[in-house]
């Protein structure tokens, strides 16, 4: 599917799983309502068990499809591939899927459900993308110039390849021109400081293939940086495998959290310190606001034909609704389009890469 | 060296490389006398150039061994290794190495100098314990149970074994007993939490190495845990390879950096967010020093024939005093032997495993 032939629809449809995550339609439900009263040119589908969508059934630009399973947190991915055939998950990324005219019923399917299912089940229904050995999640996180850090992967491959990080470079690279407006992001390599060790194999290839491609105008590679890093906004994306990034992420979660209880910890140690608090509530708040992670819920699932967003299971409304408007605004800037434009452009710039340049529409509905 | 086998010193001396570190005698001559100041029965040799230490000359229970070089903070580790044979940190280390009679001029080396020249000189000089491959950095992390979190590999070895997994396990189990006196200390292995992909296969090979060293009751493993467990507190200790540990330690402190600098600037705001900061003072200072990183300075290089510890390049002379401070309890409390004796009694049940039970002095001075 190259998307770039296609009309744009004229309203841009999401596909919601709404059972995913760990509390299902009630928080799905009027995180939709509420998407959908701020964006008056959008639809939405809304997946799932019949019974439990009904408080929908009502809603303008809004259809529901049926979908008879859930799938759980914590099913292993085997049920969700072989035994849940009509899980909501499921049903919601094939309405992503584009048919023989490239044609798809929604343009970016959104759940807070299961990873690993998530993440198994988009590249079965909708195949990864040509060049892309392996789809990424990529997130973002705040940084200290006061902008965001583009992370991936952030757990979808533990082993990377220095291919595999190149292609996660391309691709986090499109996701930053189509939604940040950057045509030209910065990129930095995730390594180890200590001069002993700069990095092992994978990590030194990897650099060498991001020079190649930045000397050939396809990215702009910053060289390698550090942890500290994602958080000084060094550069604009900071590529890493799997393994790290999830470390990298669930470490900063915990700190974040740490260092929240420790000031309201402070703050209630008596009644001075509760005085104290009244008065600083204020700038409190204010950052807390700053610093909430629910602002950037949402991680993209990137190198898959079609898009598919992902929110954090423990999601609230506040939380998937932010899921649901970067999956909209995605769809809006032509992501899609963007990242397999790139990706086809920077691979075949590289020596010793084969791929062709004109992709066809039978590539999207190749089955496996 | 066994050093069961040894008297006990009358005083425990440190071995202070004075040149190491961003500010070098700045920072670590303040920081010596302040120790001394408060450890009546210790004693310092100060390694570095006579010039730079001649301030010291006249302390008590203090002397000064002269090296004519200083390894900078950016040679290379062959320029440590080969060139510069009289350096400060070399010189410092060869004071921790036991003689044939297992007698050493001192029992522990700090040093803030390049964390890469000090890995592979004390390697070279002191050589590793019998049955460790790899020494590694442990370091210690606040966590939310007011406690603290041992973290090792924080840098020393970017790849990894299930084996050196392993001996870090039980190496980092030695020293929280030795320090923090929990004889049985929880180890979590750090490990991503998607159903998808429970880790690579090096991971899952520890994981079953950890859980039959368990089961041999040498160790006291939890399982595996996650990023935000670190700061959580869910076990004592997190096991993790070099390149992850590090990345972490450097998020850590970059979230950190970030958001306290968020802090600052929403109380200059405006008037009356300053004059918030004036009543919210104390409370914000009594939690700037709950979470003061330079409290945790002093990263521990285990399984080397003598005990060295590592102050952050950049630390200021309490930083510094704080590192000597856990490399003394750690000479007072015997780190090395409980190093050694864990690590063979482990070893010793492990299957397929082949360590003598019965190291001999000669081991000691082995040269390369």
């Amino acid at each position: 599917m190259h998307a770039n032939a296609l009309p744009i629809p004229p309203v841009i449809r999401l596909a919601v799983d709404c059972m995913g995550g760990d509390h299902g339609p009630a928080v799905t439900l009027p995180a939709c309502r509420a998407f959908l009263r701020n964006h008056p040119e959008a639809g939405i589908v809304l997946v799932g068990r019949e019974a439990d969508l009904a408080s929908a059934s009502a809603w303008e630009r809004c259809s529901i499809v049926h979908a008879t399973e859930v799938i759980e947190m914590h099913d292993p991915i085997e049920i969700a591939l072989r035994k849940k055939k009509d899980s909501s998950l499921r049903v919601a990324l094939s309405l992503v899927k584009a048919d023989e005219q490239g044609v798809s019923r929604a343009q970016a399917c959104v759940s807070a459900g299961n990873t690993g299912a998530l993440m198994a089940l988009s590249r079965y229904v909708l195949k990864t993308l040509e060049g892309i050995d392996r789809p990424a999640i990529a997130a973002v996180l705040p940084n200290q110039k006061d902008g965001f850090t583009t992370v991936l992967d952030l757990g979808a491959n533990v082993d990377c390849t220095p291919e595999n990080l190149l292609q996660f470079a391309v691709m986090g690279s499109a996701l930053v021109a189509a939604l940040g407006g950057n045509e030209n992001p910065s990129v930095g390599l995730l390594n180890i400081g200590e001069e002993a060790m700069k990095g092992n194999e994978v990590i030194k290839q990897a650099a060498e293939l991001l020079r190649v491609a930045a000397a050939g105008g396809h990215l702009n590679f910053y060289g390698n940086v550090e942890g500290n890093d994602v958080f000084k906004g060094t550069t604009d994306i900071v590529v890493c495998d799997g393994f790290v990034g999830n470390v990298l992420l669930k470490a900063a979660e915990g700190l974040a959290a740490m260092l929240t209880a420790f000031i309201k910890q402070e703050f209630r140690r008596n009644i001075f310190t509760k005085m104290a608090a009244v008065v600083a509530l204020p700038v409190l708040n204010h950052f807390k606001r700053r610093v909430d992670h629910r602002r950037y819920s949402g991680g993209a699932l990137l190198g898959l034909r079609g898009l598919v967003f992902k929110a954090h299971g423990g999601s609230d409304a506040y939380a998937f609704e932010q899921a649901l408007n970067r999956a909209y605004d995605a769809a809006s800037n032509r992501l899609l389009d963007r990242v397999h434009d790139r990706i086809l452009e920077t691979l075949a710039a590289m020596p010793g890469t084969s791929v062709s340049a004109a992709p066809t529409a039978a590539d999207a509905t190749l089955s496996a």
